[in-house]
């Protein structure tokens, strides 16, 4: 049965999804609605051609530039700076957060060959320089990267006249920002100290 | 955004998908290569067209009868009886059954509704009549449901002139035939014993 054989095969290259996990999808899928199948495939189909990345902050968005960089509501002088755009809607849901965003797009990483030069430093600096950002808070992930990050971070912002911030401990060591809960990510946000 | 959070919400009706799972897997497809997606997308809303049930024995196939009804070399004295058409595939894999199959289409469960009519029992008793069988293994899973349902099995089978056996215990009691390993399997079936 190539078709189904084809569908297990390409449902277990997503990540975490096993092979008896795909197989369980697979036969899930087959007696399932078809209506659901022809949506959830559209939907993957066409998701790349319709999130595309803010061109201000590298967030995910539908429309350039993203709902957070035009809202005039939010606190243009408050700059959370994260990992990934994923990051965005974590701490946006915590509800304690009213700034802007700025993506890196990773963290510093030597040993997988990602330098300053792979990430949007240039561009944090350009819009740093041209806006009115009185604090920076940096967010990236509690991890060695991520600390490395936040170092290099207070190195290049020291001299911009701005605040610079850390998320609180609260956050578990060695965890990954997106898998936070959000009373967590809400106090390490509140508690936020000093860098 | 609209069309993140609908993916999101698609993958999350899968089975053993949470929010936070769906999540990732929405962010994964939208970093990955844009021709897998095509393909998983187009595998998804068509799989359903692809696959259909053998109209001799029920198990998924895409040309009817299935390539099992179909092949002569193997034993077709010995008639494998299980609940779902993704057994077959657990069973084959396992290397040592080569007879047929039939799938009842379920178990045998009073307290869901699901009377001996639901299932493709008449089905059974013309294929045995009008075939060669000399044995039928009863490969219902190993629960409570699958107990009646074999019970039942024994009793309308008892006149067929065929002998009656069960997968030898050694499948964890109270487990899914489809989550077993191969080994289990193998040893269930050549251990089966007489029913």
């Amino acid at each position: 049965m190539t078709a189904l054989n084809e569908l297990i095969e390409s449902l277990s290259r997503l990540p975490g999804i096993g092979p008896k996990t795909a197989s369980r999808l697979a036969y899930h899928l087959i007696n399932t609605d078809p209506a659901y199948n022809n949506i959830l495939g559209e939907e993957i189909s066409t998701i790349q051609s319709k999130i595309k990345n803010c061109s201000i902050c590298g967030s995910f968005t539908e429309s350039d530039p993203c709902e957070i960089c035009t809202d005039n509501l939010r606190d243009r002088t408050k700059l959370c700076i994260i990992e990934q755009p994923q990051d965005v809607i974590t701490l946006t849901t915590s509800g304690v957060y009213d700034g802007l965003f700025h993506v890196l797009g990773g963290a510093i990483n030597p040993l997988e060959g990602v330098g300053p030069e792979k990430l949007s430093f240039t561009k944090l600096l350009k819009r740093i320089d041209e806006g009115d950002f009185k604090e920076v808070i940096i967010a990236t992930n509690p991890t060695e990267e991520g600390d490395t990050t936040a170092l290099y971070l207070k190195h290049i912002l020291k001299d911009k006249g701005v605040e610079i911030t850390r998320l609180a401990s609260g956050l578990p060591i060695g965890g990954d920002l997106e898998y936070a809960d959000k009373t967590t990510i809400a106090r390490s946000l509140r508690g936020r100290i000093k860098f």
